[in-house]
C-alpha cells in the first residue's frame, strides 16, 4: 500500500544506503521496509546504521540469538511485519522449527508472567537489587 | 506489599511446588513471586510446571539464550519485578556486561523498527510468506 | 508527586464533579486520581462522565463483572495507579480470593495465547469470520 | 499462511490433545490455532492443557465471564486472531450485542484512564496498598 | 467485516451523531469506525462527544498537533485502522511528507528509549520530581 | 539502583558523548538515562546519536511539538522514567498547563478508540487507503 522507492528512481543518499545494505547482507534483494523509509531519507539513513551496527556489528551474541531477540520483541508488539521478516532472517541464520517452538514458549511465557507479576503486585525481592 | 506464604504456612500442595523449585533450582531460596501467587495455589502450581517445562527442560536453546528471550519480552512490557528477577536470573547464567548491552541494543532497536513498519504501514514482502 | 487539587482549593466545576463522584460512590473519599486529574478541569469532567456512565449506569453486566474487565486491561497494560484501585474496587463488589486468582489465571493465559497467535501467524478461521 | 496439521497426518501426541479438544469443547472443528500450534506438540500440549484448565476448570466465574476478560486482554493487546476467536466463544456462551458493546465501552474506558494515571504520575492512595 | 449502520437504517439517537459528525467536520462521509460503532449506540455517542470535544474544542494545540499525537499513539499502539485514518486526517489538516517522517523518527525513538530505560533500570532524577 | 558512570569514571569515547551532551542542551547537567547508558558505550554513542538528531536537528516540527510526541509516546508504553524526563523538557519548551492536560486527553482518547477499532474489528475505509 505504501509507495516504496526503487533504485533506478532513488536519490543518491537513498541508491548509498541500498548499495551498503546489499554489500552488508551479500543479496541484491532490498526489502519493502527500506523502500518505503526511503519516503524520508534521513530516517533510512538513520534506521540501517542502526540496525546493521547493532545486527551484524562485532559483539558477544552470535548472529541467531540476536535474530531470536528481535522475534521476541516483535512478536511481544503483535507486528505483523516485523514477525515476517525476522523469522525469515532466523531462519537464514539456522533457527530450526525446534528453536522455534522453543522461541515461541518463552515468549508466550514470559508474557504471563509479567501479567501475574502486575496483577500480584510482586514486590522486587531485595537479592535482585544491585 | 502483597502477602506471601511462607513454606511454614503453606499447604501440601503449595510445598510441593516450593520442593520442586528448590529441587530445580539447587537453592533454598523461593523468590517473592513464587510466593505471591502461592495466594492462588493452582496458579502456583500451574505456572511453575509452564516455567519450568519451557526455561529448565530439554531442547535446542541454551539456558542463558532462554533468559535473554525472558528479559526482552519483560524489558518490551516494562515488568519491573521480571526485569529485575530475569537479569538477575541471566547473569546467573553467564550474561555478561557486553552481552547485556547488546542486549538492550537489540531490544530498543526492534521497538523502533516495530513502530516504523506499523507507522509506515509496510506489506509484507511476497519471500516472507510461508 | 503529582499535585492534587483539594475540595476547598477547587473551582466550581471541580467541586460538581467531587460532589457527583461522592453522591454516585456514597462515600466522602475522593481518590487521588481525580484530584490529579482536577489540574485541567475539562478532562476531570469528560473522563469522570465517561467512568461513570460505563462503569455504574444500567446495563447487562453487573457490577463486579464490570471491575473484573477493568482489572484485565489494567494488568495487562501494567499501570500500577490502575491495577491497585480497581483491585479494591472489585473487592469491594464482592470479588473474593479465588476470584482475584481466577481473573489472573485468564489474564496470564490470554497475554500468553495473544502472543503465540501473533508468532506463528495463525490466519483467522472463516467461522469466526462474521 | 501457517502451515497446519490435520489430524490425518498428526502424531501421536498430537491426535492425542485434538481428541481431548473435542471432547471438552463438544464439537468435532480444531480451530487454526491449535492446527498450527501442532508444528510444536510441546507447546500445543502445554498451551491446551493451562487453556483447559483455566477456562473450562472448576472455578467461581462463570464460562461467559471467563471469555469477557479474554476477549478484554486480547483487544488491549490488539491480537487479530485472539479476538476473533474469543469473541466468537464469548457469544456462543451468551453475550448478547449489547454486552459487546458494554465489554468494548469497558475496555476502552480502562485503557484511556491507564494512560491518563500514567501521564499525571499520580501517587497510589494509602487504602488501596493492602 | 463488522456490520456498518447506515443512516437510513438507523435510529434517531445514531442518526443524530452522524448529523454531528458530519455538521462538525463539513463532510457527508461518515467513515467506517462510527458506523460500527453504531451497533452500540451509547459508545457510539461518548465515543463522538471525547473525540469531538477532545480534536476539535477549543485549546491551546492547534488541529494538526493534536492528528500527529493521535497518530504518534496509534503507530505506538499498532493499531492498524486508527493508523490509516488519522494519519489521512493529519494529511489534510497539513502535515507533509516531511513532517510524517519526522513524526516516525520521534516515535520510534522514544519507542527504543522507553525500552533502554525499562531495561537500564534508571531512576528518575531528583530535578524530574515535582 | 543501576550503576551510573560520572565524568571523571568515563572513558574517552564517554567523555566524548558527555561533552556533546553538554553542547548540545547547554547545560551542565547529565540525566540519569545517559549515565546509565555509558555501561554500555556503543549504546550510549548510538542512542545519543539518534535522539540528538531527531530531536534537535533541522526538520518542520517545532522542538515543543516534538516533545509532545514524544511524552505520547511514552505514556502510551507507561515508562515512568520517560514520563517524568520529557513532561519536564516539554515544560523547559514551552508547554503550559492547559497544553499538559490537553495532551493528556488525546493520549487518552487515542488509547480509547484504538481498542474500540480493534474490538468492533472495523475495516480501513478505501478513502484512508493511499
Amino acid at each position: 500500500m505504501s509507495k516504496m522507492i526503487e533504485y533506478e528512481d532513488a536519490s543518491e543518499e537513498v541508491r548509498a544506503v541500498y548499495d551498503d545494505i546489499r554489500a552488508t547482507r551479500k543479496t541484491e534483494y532490498i526489502n519493502n521496509f527500506w523502500k518505503v523509509l526511503a519516503q524520508h531519507p534521513p530516517t533510512l539513513r538513520r534506521t540501517w546504521q542502526m540496525v546493521k551496527e547493532v545486527m551484524t556489528g562485532p559483539g558477544e551474541l552470535d548472529p541467531l540469538t540476536r535474530e531470536l531477540i528481535y522475534v521476541a520483541v516483535s512478536v511481544t508488539n503483535g507486528c505483523e511485519y516485523c514477525i515476517a521478516s525476522h523469522t525469515a532472517a532466523a531462519r537464514t541464520k539456522g533457527m530450526t522449527d525446534a528453536m522455534f517452538g522453543e522461541l515461541m514458549a518463552i515468549v508466550g511465557t514470559a508474557n504471563m508472567t509479567n501479567r501475574l507479576a502486575n496483577g500480584f503486585q510482586v514486590e522486587v525481592d531485595e537479592i535482585f537489587k544491585r
